[in-house]
């Protein structure tokens, strides 16, 4: 069996990140991994929720959402239904965890970074793209404040990037896209930092239970692509 | 007093218009007026909603949303606000009327048009950049239909655009942008055939009340207005 | 063709007002045309939605209502279903700028008044009826408070009024009744002060479009239609 | 101490009732008590719910609402805050629960009775008099069917009526208007047919517990007031 | 005919209660009445609604949810449904008002005392026996209140107990099981003080009216019902 | 630093489980670990959702509640606040993915096997707790089935049960309880089949990373929980 494009198990698809994509946002990017697109965008409001009231911390959250046209088939969309999905639900609340991680709250000061991540079309991997996505947003909001002298310096603690990893048909692969996904047995979602460590893993086997070893390869797998995304997270920052 | 980039009191800001924008629905676009851009996308459903079963009849619906990105200020989540605002349910009564009236139901069949349009940037107009993106959509759509024999032949009676008109500090003018649209006296949006017949006359002078001859004059700049459109529109279904 | 009744295509319904219908608003009247009955009542509060505060100015907000029994074929409660319509939140909306197009907010103070129109029964026409009613109600609501001294002055600019015209069977029409809306081609909802000039224009023609002519030729019966409304208003309020 | 209008404590407020007091409705009625006024309207539906599908017997079910500017204070609109209170579903399952209890719902037939009881004017005792008001909106509704030849025989059982006792300030009173309500400490509603047989007592005692004595005295004075509205109903019905 | 187990008509089932049932409510019990079981639990907030606050009064609320696996058919969760339903709401009122009657709330001070009765398992009179057993539940979390010396003294007036009675073919029943209650012609729920008299009655004959004599007879069993109770809850108390 | 009973590192805390804790649900069992309670009830539906029909095929599904009494301070009630947090609808996702993956669906048949964990006493651990009392009440479920010959065999695949491990103050532990989760710097929630392979494995270090060496440690550590937990099922099934 083979890959489409005849890309090797243990290859991510190409990623490009477009800076400042949009005007409003105080940082903003269109993230692209192989066909899947998102927006990503971070927006600084000078409060903070009603829990972290003079506590002297900051907050970081997520809200993510599907372009009903993203999708193969139309996806209906969340606001017309009135509820959000438990998918959304879990991808938002994974989003905000994972960018919490690497942010330091107290520095941040009583302000809360929204996080936006819009699918603007999706073929697998959009909450890991979101994630990589949503740091360098993060980031370019997080700057623009230090350079108009609203915080003394930037609080942030490492980089943040997620791939994904599955099993398929017996096969170990790097970066899924959604053919891959839909017909995966496990599937994978890692989430690392700069220095190597995790911060999150989920992983799930509907279909069928993996062992120790099949998971220590994925691991190894999901550590070159995320090896690879912060690589070119701190070229995209530092251009 | 003067325009943005000293624009003509009767000329529209620049529209371009990228076809198959997105790969997944059957027509999109990325549209582009100034600073607006907005994804209109059509997908068609084989079936019709309850009101029409066994009528012979199609239908065409529309949905409407801005990224919460999209605003100066972030715009709150409607899907997690958990309802839609009368705003956003105004507009996507408007972009459905406005292609209805252009659409040969009888010859559509019994299946559904679902239009989708996503405000990436907002900066004014965006409902009448919708409905004259959304048209393009449309018969990319049925374009697509018809080439897979799907319908024998193109269910469109004519074509279809919008664009807004206003009295800003006393001044008749054409397409507003938003600096002009938030200090508008008087903000009508106009939807016109290519046959230069009016579909709709959405007209509110909450702040100070017009008279019949401003009225005539504003409808003969949005006259010129969706001429031009209308001719991009051909262009670009054309290519 | 003719009309119900013989009504010439140029002639409204019979209108009568009933003053003070009921007890416990400050202001409120029963409205009938034809057979078309709304009840609109206004209610004072001492305070203003959030984004006004400490702005030193009013508000005017508006709710519509139909029984479910005022209907031809029963409707369904929006109480029940847990959520307006697209159309009552359009009519609302509609009925709010309506008033506060005539209402100086400044010297209302900080002060919401809500207007309440209930439809008891409805023949067409029922948001015009609405608007012409609501008025009344309101400038009862705001004269009792100028009689107790809580205002110096009536915060009120102008008259306000609405009809609809349309086009049936190829007809101009004034103040359509049910049955002639239900057909209508062309359908016109306009909203005048009593210096004749426009507040809301809203028109319509998802079945057939119209041009400059008919345009002109409905918006004339409108004008006849509105001064004879406003007439009215005038000998009820000085009553 | 003394009720308004010097009424006796035994004496029940006078009660009017308007017959097809709209057009739309198969039956309909407007039941005056004292002040308080409610629209009855009856509406059939040839369908069932879905727990009675071909089970051979129809359904009678009632919905109740308070216009806003029906009160003292105006009262939020349950449609704009998207869902209805405990006390309006119990009413409305109070209503439906004694309408129901006088109807032969075999001998109806797979049909639907809706009853929409809308309260223009509240100055207690709404729930009492809808459901004496709504019974003869079921008739109407019935006898209308039964001339139309779809039913062979009214499917009504007995009449229903209601009144509210209670005892305020120590003294037990009949039919309390709202300033008497609002000061009882006993409160009951009592729901009788015809023959003199009970469908229905709801008391409560928050503020005072009551004993047997008083009890029964209470409930002879509901006896007299629902014997007086049973002999208006079928003057009214017979009229 | 003959009830399960051979039970007398005027005998209550076997009630049992556990006192501290859960480890983290200030008070909590779990009451069984036959197959009937229930958690009751109370929880004392340091807050009042907004209707109190500033009012020198504490309030007493409660909430009332049935396990899905509590009855013989799974009842749909209603926090899934996004609502709760009449009948839900229609006891949680009752529950509140009940215990609000012997409760002196201005001895309590601007608290709260939330009520959860959480019915596990579900036999009949599962609303009666919540009510039985939140007085036990309250009266622990006050007493532990006055042992902390936040409270001078137990602001309870009197004991207060429920129980069912109703008319089964014909015979008079105390305290219905399910399968008699779902045969029941009239079903009364009948709420005592310690001193004996009525806190609420609330009866209801969808299927069969009932008389004086009837009733008389069905309040006689509710005495001994709730005085057995109320004999046993001081038992408990006082253990 | 020692753990509450100086219970050691790698050391569960002590399970017991209760069979056919209620009586109207097919399977059901209390589940005890620690202090942590959860009452798990397993029914059939003999239909399948939508989206399965005429597949041939069954479902699993879970849901997932807590008392509002349960926790140390109560929780709101989701039922009231009408809808679903994103934590609950995690919980449920996870609860039936963990038991689809050892049913065959194929040979369950189209049926819906309902799921329902209600939290009577939380003191950490809830999730992996309700999944292996779940397990449990879907066998005694399966098994009633089979025994009334409903289906040919048990379509089990495996046994399933999980257990939290987590780094608390740098020390891995094994079956975290209240006070050691909510301090942890990193908490992982395995899921695991008789045959010892996994099916979920969620892990999040929103305090503080880890790497490699950790992880393993901690899958360890679950692996012993999960052996233990497995055995004791298999007691109480084969019981």
């Amino acid at each position: 069996m083979s890959r489409n494009q005849d890309r090797p198990f243990d290859e991510c698809r190409k990623t490009t990140i477009t800076k400042n994509y949009t005007m409003h946002p105080a940082g903003s990017v269109l993230i692209q991994t192989g066909d899947t697109k998102v927006i990503c965008a971070a927006t600084v409001e000078e409060k903070v929720p009603l829990f972290l009231r003079n506590k002297n911390s900051g907050w970081v959250t997520a809200e993510y959402s599907m372009l009903p046209s993203s999708t193969n088939v139309r996806t209906p969309r969340e606001a017309s239904r009135g509820k959000l999905s438990g998918r959304t639900q879990e991808i938002q609340r994974l989003i905000g965890r994972s960018l919490r991680a690497v942010v330091d709250l107290k520095k941040l000061g009583e302000r809360t970074v929204w996080i936006d991540c819009d699918v603007i079309q999706a073929d697998g991997g959009t909450r890991c793209t979101s994630i990589t996505g949503a740091f360098i947003a993060m980031v370019l909001a997080l700057n623009k404040m230090a350079a108009e002298k609203l915080i003394d310096e930037l609080p942030i603690k490492d980089y943040v990037a997620a791939v994904s990893v599955g099993i398929v048909n017996g096969e170990k692969m790097l970066d899924l896209d959604y053919s891959e996904d839909s017909n995966a047995d496990v599937d994978l979602n890692i989430v690392k930092t700069g220095a190597g460590e995790y911060i999150e893993i989920q992983g799930t086997a509907e279909q069928k239970p993996f062992d120790d070893e099949q998971l220590a390869g994925l691991l190894k797998f999901a550590d070159k692509g995320i090896k690879e995304l912060i690589a070119l997270q701190k070229k995209i920052i530092d251009a």
